[in-house]
């Protein structure tokens, strides 16, 4: 069953607004098996609306609209879908009723123009909207079976799971089809040099797709597959994963989608070890990055931010001769602000990063790209220097945290 | 001059990815008075991607596409333009040499896939990438003519204003209208309301459009302008701007579309002033928003991420009794951290975070989405208790950090 997706709005035609509707939209259509070919935005004018329906009824089995469901001049969904079908809008009595109930749940005031919303395409079938003014209505258009819905996403998701899902599962029918995801995380490789190793995949293991998708620096590759019998369907799955982590080898973060911060932060509760960091170049975002996972507060213990010498001095204990004879950005500050790290908050191990970002601080000696990853553990410290080479100060630092944790995560493992 | 935009890639097709991309050149086109009329998305399949650029290429007169210009496998964008136009593919010197210049340059290693990059339609004008290795390139398709860029953002970005914008500008010839666009960051009122507050500006200021975008937690107003005359379009503009700010009052971070953190820095910077952090439920989200600004090391010197009390305690000086009495999520424990930071780095402000994130940890008096900011300068310190309902942890981190700075931001001013 082919899908196509359709985004209304003048907001999202002239870029005011972030579509992310569809590609919730879409997501949610592969799990269920229905194939999303295509994604279309137009704006609110009339014709460019209805000729997008007519031809999207013309190719596809499927269709979900959103947007142009509401009370005002702009909102022409309705009226664009009558004419693409050729039949007259009307009062309809369900959708009118499901508009009052609204309403009366949450004591709102109507305005005359809340009428409007209950006017639908002849013939159509209304899909309810319990958390929103606006119904939401299905009808056929060409070939082609529509659901319109709001554009408000909260709205949308809600009617999506509720009702267009169920309608979509019972139209495949004994059709359906199982479709499945596994999704492996990597860092380390260009991308162009991830592609070639998966190059080979799809001939390996036939039947399955391959998406790589670039989250910077992290590399995501994913492995689509479909099939009627869902447990044959994940066996496949499950060796063309082993296939890739093979060939991908240290590279890989997770074979299940993991971050690295979550993969790092799962290996430290193996471990029963706790974290502590000292970022310079970085800035927080490792902090920033490990936090974001719930339960961090099991591991992570403190980061010192320290972008001053005095701080790297006063916080880490870095002795002021070592910045003085070999730089802030040195292997030797890195080692000493990992080890004062650890030993401050009292963690299993000390992760810290001196570097230059960029725009400006680079020399020739240490240009802009330079890190140096400093790492203590119960074993001893030890620091590596390493040079990247992307120019903007953003993508050095996150470059520069990725490559910390990547460290850490081969150190501890 | 009607615009279309096509989205390329089995990521943003099936979901995986939301194509920020399409918004972000049509809020450019439209801002240079080319009217975009259409988005679309489709994956990497060859078929369904030459019968997109064919129909685009008989209804626009000009269309950006971006993505599948990569090295790998599944970048299919020219094998797919040249079908579409009916010429053949051809190794393309002049790309090449942008792809060779740019590995030279950033000292990376090629791979034999790179070669692929420079297969090129035959005919096609080379779009110099300087920060990727994927060039681009501009063909005709039908009546329409076609702008092929990377999918990576900043690439693609830099593209855009680099080179398809003055190609276009050059396209539209003496019809070229001056457009403008002004820029009002906001914070702490809902979207809702700022549309409320802006909805006379159309009717006040007739020919200006308004748009919203929420960068969460951020809103930013757009005000377009378009006109022969650029002096006039750009004194009704600074006019509509400050018809906007006395209206939207102290919710304006910046009037020229400056985000919080570069706003803060440029304040400090006024001020001569230094300023430390003490994070607890932020989790090193403020550091990193400040040091994401070139030239923060000027006025930012350290930020303690302390998640353990005992770094609270040992690091920030905040005494355990406090802790034990008022918790570590409170307002004497914020206050205490805000003047240890201050006090430990010898900065002129301090400010510090301690809440509930999430998912877990709340508590009947002190609920998931609490957050207790603390702010220490030369004058002393405070601390104050707010309460935030977003439920998900990444945007309570967000919303906290926001908080903060415009504490300080207001504080400081």
């Amino acid at each position: 069953m082919k899908a196509e997706i359709l985004a209304t709005g003048d907001e999202i035609r002239s870029g005011a607004l972030v579509d992310s509707n569809s590609a919730f939209i879409a997501e949610r259509l592969e799990a269920y098996g229905v194939e999303v070919v295509r994604h279309t935005s137009v704006g609110d004018d009339l014709e460019n609306l209805t000729a997008a329906l007519v031809e999207i009824g013309g190719r596809a089995d499927v269709a979900v609209v959103t947007g142009g469901l509401g009370p005002t001049v702009d909102d022409r969904s309705a009226e664009a879908a009558a004419r693409a079908a050729g039949v007259e809008l009307e009062f309809n009595e369900t959708a009118w009723k499901t508009v009052e109930s609204f309403f009366k749940t949450f004591h709102r005031r109507m305005t005359p123009s809340n009428r409007k919303q209950a006017q639908l395409p002849d013939g159509c079938s209304v899909l309810d909207n319990p958390v929103g003014t606006a119904p939401g209505f299905a009808m056929t258009i060409g070939r082609c079976r529509f659901f319109f819905m709001p554009g408000v996403p909260y709205e949308m998701k809600r009617m999506l799971d509720g009702q267009v899902i169920p309608e979509l599962i019972r139209l495949q029918g004994d059709a359906a089809m199982h479709s499945r995801v596994e999704t492996i995380t990597t860092f380390g490789l260009p991308e162009s040099q991830v592609g070639e190793i998966m190059a080979g995949v799809e001939e390996a293991f036939p039947g399955l797709t391959l998406g790589l998708r670039s989250n910077f620096p992290q590399i995501q590759v994913k492995l689509y597959g479909r099939g009627p019998d869902s447990t044959q369907l994940a066996k496949r799955l499950d060796e063309a994963v082993r296939w890739a982590a093979v060939r991908l080898g240290t590279a890989v973060i997770s074979e299940h989608g993991e971050s690295m911060q979550a993969a790092v932060g799962r290996l430290l509760i193996e471990k029963e070890a706790t974290l502590a960091v000292a970022e310079s170049c970085t800035g927080g975002l490792i902090a920033d990055w490990l936090t974001n996972v719930a339960g961090s507060s099991n591991y992570f213990l403190f980061s010192g931010v320290t972008y001053s010498n005095r701080a790297k001095i006063d916080v880490l204990g870095v002795s002021p001769e070592t910045i003085d004879r070999y730089g802030a950005v040195s292997e030797q500050t890195a080692r000493e602000m990992a080890e004062g790290a650890r030993r401050v908050a009292g963690a299993t191990y000390g992760l810290a990063t001196s570097g230059i970002a960029g725009p400006d601080g680079g020399t020739d000696e240490k240009p802009v790209g330079t890190v140096c990853v400093g790492f203590a553990g119960p074993d001893g410290a030890r620091s590596r220097r390493l040079n990247f080479s992307f120019g903007k100060r953003l993508m050095n630092k996150k470059i520069f945290a990725m490559a910390a944790l990547d460290l850490l995560r081969k150190e501890i493992k």
